[in-house]
């Protein structure tokens, strides 16, 4: 069973409930301004609304398994003997992060059959990762846990290094305008991404115990929040500046650069 | 009562909840986009996200009713007595199946006389495959199970031969472009239609106790997932190509080719 104190009980239950509040709020801001973006941009700002969509899900259903696992009463927290279900991060994770992944490459809008390849290399990187993290996470022992942390690394630093690597030749094709911010994009997925498997250690190295516990579910909750609905804010803001790009650019062609309506106010 | 460890109540429990977060997250994406199409791809569309509406329903009643089959204390699971309710899966099933053969139908856009007659022979024959299979779901006696499996294998292999050699001329007038995503769908839906059949052999052959139950939920819920939602994606982007086509085709009839509009980035 966990142990953990009346205190930090209510810390990670509030934590979960700033993840519910910060995604559902992203995920309606990036479902109402789908249509302020060009068509070409409109499956990357969608897909953004869905990854937070499908985090609030889980955010419910975590909050809901965290308050059925104990009761506070009087200042006394008692155990219920429910398992607190931590495994809904993994279900999410599996879903979410190709999707994330997909975000970023659609945004770029690279040629349909590199937007394919890319889409299907770091989507499938991305489930392994999950799949090999998972067996790791519910194992108790130090030894499985090394391994299987391990083994998900692998796919990881593939993805990483595809990221740099790879998408730095895509950048240099972006325009000028929309090239900052696709990389921050980057470097935001790189370094949140990276709290995970710092997260997933904590453990193994020692770090047990109630204030283990609330730095690992606060710390998960404050990465989700940042690699999916601030990521997702970002892609939004990429599609409005690239759609600008591209309206200025269509309409010197037709010769009335004047009258070149910003699609929205980014 | 079914016979399972608390792990394994576990593992499935997770699998209903990944279902719900995929056919949401289907649903959503279906219902958002289906205006990204033309006019002629819309039905199509929005019959794939009724498919995944309809099991996101259906998934959240199944969980319900898992839930409420077991209770786990302390690492102790107990049934309750209440019955997990398979059923749900058929009702699912009876309406979706037939929706997802009419979903490829509409896509191909066929003569409105092929599409009608066609919709009636496929969708019949799934109506009658799942009513066949029924009895034998819900009984322990393997003659009994062998019988209806038999007879619901009737009309299956009618519809895979419809699939392979009906649908196979119709592939062939479709654009060079769409073609090979349409040859897609058609193979997807071979292959996890055949999945539900060997499903439903593994306790005539001994498969039997906790890990068959776990194999088989998590098995049909892949099977549901793959078939609805990444099929329902997999129509999406038939249309889109389908209707990048057709607004390509019109606009050089009007002599204006240069300034066609994708529709969507599929």
């Amino acid at each position: 069973m966990l142990d953990i104190n009346a205190g930090q009980y209510e810390l990670i239950y509030n934590s979960f409930s700033f993840g519910i509040a910060a995604m559902g709020a992203a995920t309606l801001f990036l479902f109402l301004n789908r249509t302020t973006v060009s068509a070409n941009y409109r499956a990357a700002v969608t897909i953004s609304g869905l990854v937070t969509a499908i985090a609030l899900y889980h955010y419910v259903r975590i909050i809901e398994s965290w308050a059925g696992a104990f009761t506070v009463l009087n200042g006394t927290i008692t155990a219920t003997g429910a398992r607190f279900n931590d495994a809904y991060r993994y279900v999410d994770w599996l879903l979410t992060v190709p999707l994330l992944l997909i975000e970023l490459i659609l945004v770029m809008r690279l040629s349909r059959a590199e937007t394919t390849s890319k889409s299907f290399r770091l989507g499938g990187l991305a489930i392994l990762m999950i799949l090999l993290g998972y067996p790791g996470e519910v194992s108790t022992d130090p030894t499985t846990r090394w391994i299987w942390w391990a083994s998900s690394m692998v796919p990881f630093l593939f993805i990483v290094v595809e990221l740099f690597v790879g998408l730095k030749k895509s950048i240099d094709s972006q325009p000028a305008e929309a090239r900052g911010l696709i990389n921050n994009a980057r470097w935001l997925t790189i370094v949140s991404w990276c709290f995970y498997p710092v997260v997933f250690i904590l453990p193994m190295i020692g770090v047990t115990g109630g204030a283990a516990t609330t730095a690992v579910q606060i710390g998960y909750t404050i990465a989700d929040v940042v690699a999916k609905a601030v990521f997702g804010v970002l892609i939004y803001q990429i599609a409005v500046r690239k759609s600008e790009v591209e309206v200025a650019a269509h309409a010197a062609t037709l010769g009335e650069v004047g009258a070149v309506a910003r699609p929205a106010n980014a």
